[in-house]
């Protein structure tokens, strides 16, 4: 099957500075683009402004310690799920049959790892012709009670266990820079990441120093690079522009970073 | 662990006769109630006029066979979870800490009988104390694309896998009864069925002929005997009726119809 992973950071889809603010523009603009391409995918996003401040103010990320943190727990639920809606409705209007998938009843974590999940749904799905999508959740952990599972942990075990021909993280960069390029003006572009060069430039890489509770750029790139080591090859774009997702489809090798094993 | 499972049927929660109406004072009493027993349960409810007209104008529980289904998939899941949302903040409101498990990532189901499910959520969210809320709804099929799964099917599952001590059936009529108490006034309710007893009587009732895409009466009663073969205790009660479902916890034997191997 010629499927791909997208997934869309947090920080495409919403304004990270201000809590529950959608970019719906955005959000329309690429929706279209993805219906106009008529190929399968398996979409995935993250928390932003909706999951992250609340995910942080309670510290579901730590595991269950205090009654106070079970209100946290449904709340960024919630949150997230009010986001999930908003995005699955914009592919439906742009006529794409997507269906939400609640990640944290998808998938059993323990220790904050996935231990296992019921693929054979999205496997299903796919083959009769709706679009899953997945997010970033709050979700309960058989070991510390709750944590959360960032959409790069989830997109990774999926392009793991589907046979996906590319995974695209839309981010709001044009790709993985030597330096933060918000901060930066002599940032560079690396347009190619392989397992080997991935050893020698991580730590010479200033990365942003981001508040973000699921990792930031280095902990995408690693999971990407843990992919490439497996022959699954990816590419870190910018979702913020118009385009970009359709380019990569395209073989364009001028856009993002990738990352390949070779 | 002292739990039961609760199963609010469609009918209890919503007018069967007018889609998407929610009987919103009869929810909050219920949970109230709910609230005050201060005991750990699972509910599961139905789908009644939310989920019932579409389920059955899209013939899901067919199978896949037509594009437009996919349609049909997705607003039936759609409709169910408007009622799951407005169930699990009722009860929200009522100070219980629910949360909604969203059954079609929750399960695996073949052929319409469930093959998998991620139990181990259920049980870790019960134990920090978080009160799980799942629904009939419309599902994956790995076999036949999709098809429906009652909220009968699922009870029985989760009833089997955790250590129940009791299965309450909500529904809107006192019991089980020897004829459609709705339409006959001699129709008498049977305080107690067990296996051996249900072999004499099931084909002497005249179970009420609904149309029910979930499969009425009959259909629930063979679920609880099932369990009740299994050492699986039930009761089938009128939800409507504020206290009966305290009577229940209390062991009142007056109440509805017991279902129990002895």
């Amino acid at each position: 099957m010629n499927l791909f992973i997208l997934k869309l950071g947090g920080s495409v889809l919403t304004d990270k500075d201000k809590e529950f603010s959608l970019r719906e523009r955005l959000l329309r603009d690429l929706a279209g683009e993805l219906s106009s391409l008529e190929e399968k995918f398996v979409l995935v996003h993250g928390g932003g402004s909706f999951g992250h401040p609340l995910a942080s103010k309670y510290d579901i990320s730590s595991g269950f310690r205090e009654e106070r943190q079970l209100v946290g727990f449904s709340k960024t639920r919630e949150a997230m799920e009010k986001l999930n809606f908003r995005v699955v409705k914009a592919l439906n209007d742009a006529g794409i049959p997507a269906i939400s998938i609640q990640t944290s009843a998808f998938t059993v974590v323990e220790d904050g790892k996935i231990i296992s999940m019921n693929i054979e749904i999205l496997q299903k799905l796919l083959e009769i012709g709706i679009i899953p999508v997945l997010y970033g959740d709050s979700v309960v952990d058989i070991e510390k009670g709750m944590s959360i599972l960032s959409g790069d942990q989830l997109l990774a075990e999926i392009a793991k266990k589907l046979d996906v021909s590319e995974v695209i993280l839309g981010v709001d960069t044009d790709g993985v820079y030597t330096r933060d390029p918000k901060e930066n003006e002599d940032a560079e572009l690396i347009p190619k990441i392989t397992p080997e060069s991935w050893e020698n430039i991580k730590n010479l890489i200033e990365f942003p120093t981001e508040s973000d509770v699921t990792g930031g750029m280095k902990n995408k790139v690693e999971v990407l690079v843990n992919l490439a080591r497996e022959g699954i090859e990816s590419r870190v774009i910018n979702a913020t522009k118009g385009g970009n997702i359709t380019k990569c489809r395209r073989r364009n090798k001028k856009v993002g970073t990738k990352i390949s094993r070779e």
